[in-house]
């Protein structure tokens, strides 16, 4: 006899933050994504099999990495759609609605304000900073405000920001960086090359755009010596 | 007896480019991002274990990454950093400084354009393309030229364009990589949230930065679970 878990509920278990990679995150990441799309179009249930054939995955993974966190699956249905993309923005805390300040309202801060993916998944982009006089009291063009990087720890408080991205030059970075953590932000996306100092208890992560462009380097590469 | 291994060669390995996948030449970037750091800071060689400590990374998971391309560590030495380094960076393709178009001259564009990460790892940013009158004929502010969309083909040619980069709103991408696929181009990296479409013999690739905030946002939820 095979037990149904119907009620599928995420495991209450208390780990460092540290205990689960960025990579399983990452692929969690990548999970919701898939069950956005399918969610959209009107799927219901879907099998770790499918689901990894449908987008590239290995479902084996898939099982392992969702495990983890508690039985979401059901035997001979698989996922169910809605539910497991529920469980997993929470798993993400993205049910939250974490507010994030940027750093350098620039061309990629400004982008990055009006980036329409980040509200799709439930954060709110609340402040730009930024030192130019020019700049501040104006707003991004989809209305995000620019303030000044001087009243950064009284709008941190006020506007209660969670997530700092660094969108600042290079050489800017890790003085911008010390500002952020002063004002008690404890989470920072940084899009600026080169290493960064924080804090242990202030969690910082890189983007580094390079990246994507090498694997897509590789690619070309491996394909001319194909047709050598 | 231990066979020392000082050519270090690549494996002239012809692959098809799937049979690597792309979280491998994502780690393979990331090492030659963590060589890069070692060399500047006048390391001259490194065991897999080292690095792995130093960068957080997997030793295992090195040794089995590289050992697939070729034979590169020495016995009782690790691996030379300037060699290992070089290695990738010929694995990757880049040596062969890769020649970018930026479609979309907005925010997003014009900060991809000037993104010193790009030309470090010796990719040449050659144009962006917009479709804006006002734009066209200016450029972005570390001197990328603004093209007319409408001579895509055209410059694709003459600048020998390798690789495209989609940086316009969502509703614009389909048509541009359309455009972009039939300029010849056969890489794409693409920005913009959504599925795309291109033909079998076309690489792309898309970046959601939504993924790395959802990273810092399980962090800020299970710090807050672990405070309980």
């Amino acid at each position: 006899m095979v037990a149904l878990n119907l009620v599928n509920r995420p495991n209450k278990r208390k780990q460092a933050p540290d205990q689960v990679s960025e990579l399983t995150t990452n692929r969690l990441s990548v999970y919701l994504r898939c069950l956005n799309e399918l969610d959209a179009s009107g799927v219901q249930t879907i099998s770790s099999q499918s689901l990894a054939e449908r987008f590239h995955l290995n479902a084996a993974q898939i099982r392992k990495d969702l495990a983890y966190f508690g039985e979401f699956g059901v035997r001979g249905v698989g996922y169910y759609v809605k539910e497991l993309r529920r469980h997993l923005r929470q798993i993400l805390g993205l049910d939250r609605h974490l507010r994030v300040a940027i750093m350098g309202a620039g061309n990629l801060g400004l982008a990055l304000a009006d980036y329409p993916g980040f509200r799709q998944e439930g954060f709110e982009i609340a402040a730009l900073f930024d030192a130019a006089n020019e700049k501040i009291g104006h707003e991004s063009r989809g209305g995000v405000p620019i303030h000044d990087i001087k009243e950064l720890k009284r709008v941190v408080r006020r506007e209660r920001l969670d997530i700092a991205v660094i969108a600042v030059p290079a050489q800017h970075a890790q003085p911008v960086v010390d500002q952020v953590v002063a004002a008690g932000v404890k989470a920072i996306l940084n899009f600026s090359p080169g290493a960064l100092k924080v804090p242990a208890d202030v969690k910082l992560k890189s983007v580094d755009l390079t990246v994507s462009l090498e694997s897509l380097s590789f690619y070309l590469a491996q394909g001319d010596q194909a047709g050598d």
